[in-house]
């Protein structure tokens, strides 16, 4: 069918997240004007929403649309171009150079939409991104329909994009007026990491976040050699120097938080700052383990990113919450954290109070933005069901995910992206790595 | 086409993993009499095997077929029936109970045929399995046409199967006799664990297993209260006890393996024995780290189970690998370590190797046996490919797996498995779950 404006979900179990945790089955939630206007028993459903279009799914669990919390689109272009080698080397000799000879405002926007697909096919409905030409990743995801932070990034040298901290901060700004139209899109500020951002620079972005009341997306203790190199120049650890610098607060994101003490702890439990764990990058290039149970048990909120195809290597946020929640066990010793209620929460509600969206996303409530994901739950890994949260966390496939819906509009249906052209967005891609490895091999 | 006996196969890649750990780009496979008979530039085999039937597989990458080291396939029944419990409550409160309700053959037939639907979609050829009535498991086996070890379980306590460890041990020896005709089929003994089996018992499996030269997989070193169990009753570490006993050797496979210290890798190593590392049960169950470096710096033969769908959940070998890849990463602090080639020898050429059949499975060579699984890598998380090998361990997901044979027989085509009828194995198993989940609402 055409897909209407509003419509019922008849999922067999459908997952709020808030208020209630448990699965709730065989009810119905219905859409109006984008927004979930009502969640009741599927039969009262049927009574009193006669004549509205209905999608009957009746293997599937709905919830909440994933929020993929960090990434860089783009990279996707570059995905397994470098693996295997430690995270200095990977930069300094294989990201940074091709970056340099590569990146400009069509490498994003192909490389963004690549990415996109990827995520909408896995469940996610939004997500945070930081890279060069963030206009281009913008109308890439205005494209798809797909919600977005964009953190705009800022570093002192020079990249394709800008010259120099004082250019990219103009251009978050610029960027910032000319998307304040789409409702889809968030423009946030992105200092790249402690380490390729100035004091001044880093005061700077503080002022303008307070002023304008936007969020803050920052790399920070990524790795052991990061918090040694700042004890050495600035005689303190990282995080202590973003909050000296006033930088922390509840609009701060901070990513990665590898080789935590208590003082750092303190610090993000005191100012209400989100901590973005992405733990399949932090294992991969060996930066360490971001301590979750010690973060949930002080109550710091904390949210899943992917990071980019060029680390991961996949954007699959389903793998990654399974990711999180294993791995939280493993390293804590405690087999009962981040359970799989809680695992999806770090990448529903969680990440919905980081990007400060907490009255409109994260949740199937009357009253948010209708952004929702149903997932098949009838192959061999998700067979037999107990309990479908267990299923969706512990042992489902993402390939699974059937249908997507934001701001009430349906962007996948029966796994047909509705905005975008798959086979030309791979192909694109496929082009641009003949072009970049073409190159690698003169 | 129907299924012929000889064929070529013309993938877009091939990694044959022994000789060459690079992927060779159109080449093409040829198979005879269920072996494979030549590997050649597909140019070339267009000339050599004119009218032979052929796979055109023009967006594939061919492999050998995944070898899952260690599971229980019958516990797919169980799966999500408990989580986030610590092992002991989930085994004493849980598990064991709901087995001693529940287990039987037909509850193993069913739990095994899904759990062979899930690994051979998943790109799996090869599975060794320890649990009761194993005959209904091997029975399972060659009806999908899957190749098995199977590990006859050995305790010193009563199940449903056996009554005590000279019951287990004797239907272990009638087992070996009952599936000698059947090439898919490897008889191996299987005692629990060290706290579960008497000196007496597992001193007369090692003595069976010397005269049969027949494989022996036990559960080793699986948590930290083992080990201290152990300590505590023998005066020892359970490795030292198994190998004063004679139960360490070439054909000796030691599951799990946490919490190692350097006697016990020498243990390892001066007896050739293989490890079956089990990443995500071990991190479910928060049970300790397999030092997957220590052990592969010193050659130690390491490879990869998921272990049983209610410890795991998952049976998802592919994504098995990838989380032990990026696990021996970040536990070992050296991102070099288990890269993309290694990885997938962990679940190829090492697995046939502990199983005593280098010499007939885990790569493409000519001679072996025609065991191999084509995944299809043209969807956005494989796109686009600098390194075929990279794009499947660290982002590919396993729903591309297109085609399986196992033994020169097709298994699965266009992911239809074509021994098994799929709807009537998950109607079964949600059969199976009703019940259970009924009885534990009394």
């Amino acid at each position: 069918m055409k897909a209407p404006a509003n419509f019922i979900v008849s999922p067999r179990w459908l997952v709020s997240v808030v208020p209630k945790r448990a699965p709730l089955e065989n009810y119905s939630l219905v859409v109006q004007s984008g927004k979930i206007s009502d969640v009741l028993p599927a039969p009262e459903a049927e009574q009193k929403y006669q004549g509205l279009p209905k999608y009957e799914l009746k293997d599937h669990l709905l919830i909440p649309g994933l929020i993929n919390m960090h990434g860089h689109a783009a990279m996707t272009l570059l995905r397994g171009y470098a693996d295997d080698l430690p995270l200095m080397q990977w930069l300094q000799e294989e990201i940074w150079p091709a970056e340099t000879r590569w990146v400009d405002a069509q490498f994003v926007r192909d490389g963004t939409s690549l990415a996109i697909s990827e995520m909408l096919l896995s469940g996610t409905t939004t997500f945070s991104d930081q890279y060069f030409f963030p206009g281009s990743t913008a109308e890439a995801a205005i494209e798809a329909g797909m919600r977005c932070q964009i953190a705009s990034p800022v570093l002192e040298f020079p990249s394709n994009w800008a010259k120099d901290a004082k250019d990219y901060l103009q251009k978050g700004l610029d960027l910032r007026d000319e998307f304040r139209p789409h409702s889809l899109i968030e423009i946030a500020s992105g200092p790249h990491a402690p380490y390729t951002v100035s004091d001044n620079t880093l005061s700077e972005i503080a002022k303008y976040s307070n002023e304008l009341q936007s969020n803050i997306q920052v790399h920070l203790h990524e790795s052991a050699q990061e918090i040694e190199d700042s004890i050495k120049e600035f005689g303190k650890r990282p995080i202590q120097r973003l909050y000296d610098l006033g930088l922390l607060g509840p609009n701060t994101q901070c990513v990665h938080m590898t080789q935590l003490i208590a003082d750092d702890m303190d610090l993000l439990e005191k100012t209400n700052t989100s901590v973005v764990h992405c733990p399949s990058s932090n294992l991969k290039l060996a930066n360490g383990f971001c301590p979750v149970k010690e973060l949930t048990d002080r109550g710091i909120n904390v949210c899943i990113g992917t990071d980019g195809a060029a680390s991961n290597n996949s954007l699959d946020l389903l793998a990654e919450i399974r990711m999180a929640s294993l791995l939280a066990k493993g390293h804590s010793g405690d087999p009962t954290i981040l359970d799989a209620v809680s695992s999806l929460e770090c990448a529903t509600i969680n990440a919905a109070r980081a990007l400060g969206m907490e009255d409109q996303l994260g949740s199937l409530e009357v009253g948010k933005q209708a952004d929702m994901v149903a997932i098949k739950l009838d192959s061999p890994e998700s067979t037999p069901i107990y309990n479908p949260i267990s299923q969706l966390i512990y042992s489902a496939n993402s390939s699974n995910f059937s249908h997507s819906w934001i701001q009430g509009k349906l962007v996948m249906e029966d796994r047909k992206l509705t905005n975008l052209h798959l086979p030309s967005i791979t192909k694109r891609a496929r082009h641009w790595a003949e072009r970049i490895r073409g190159a690698s091999n003169d």
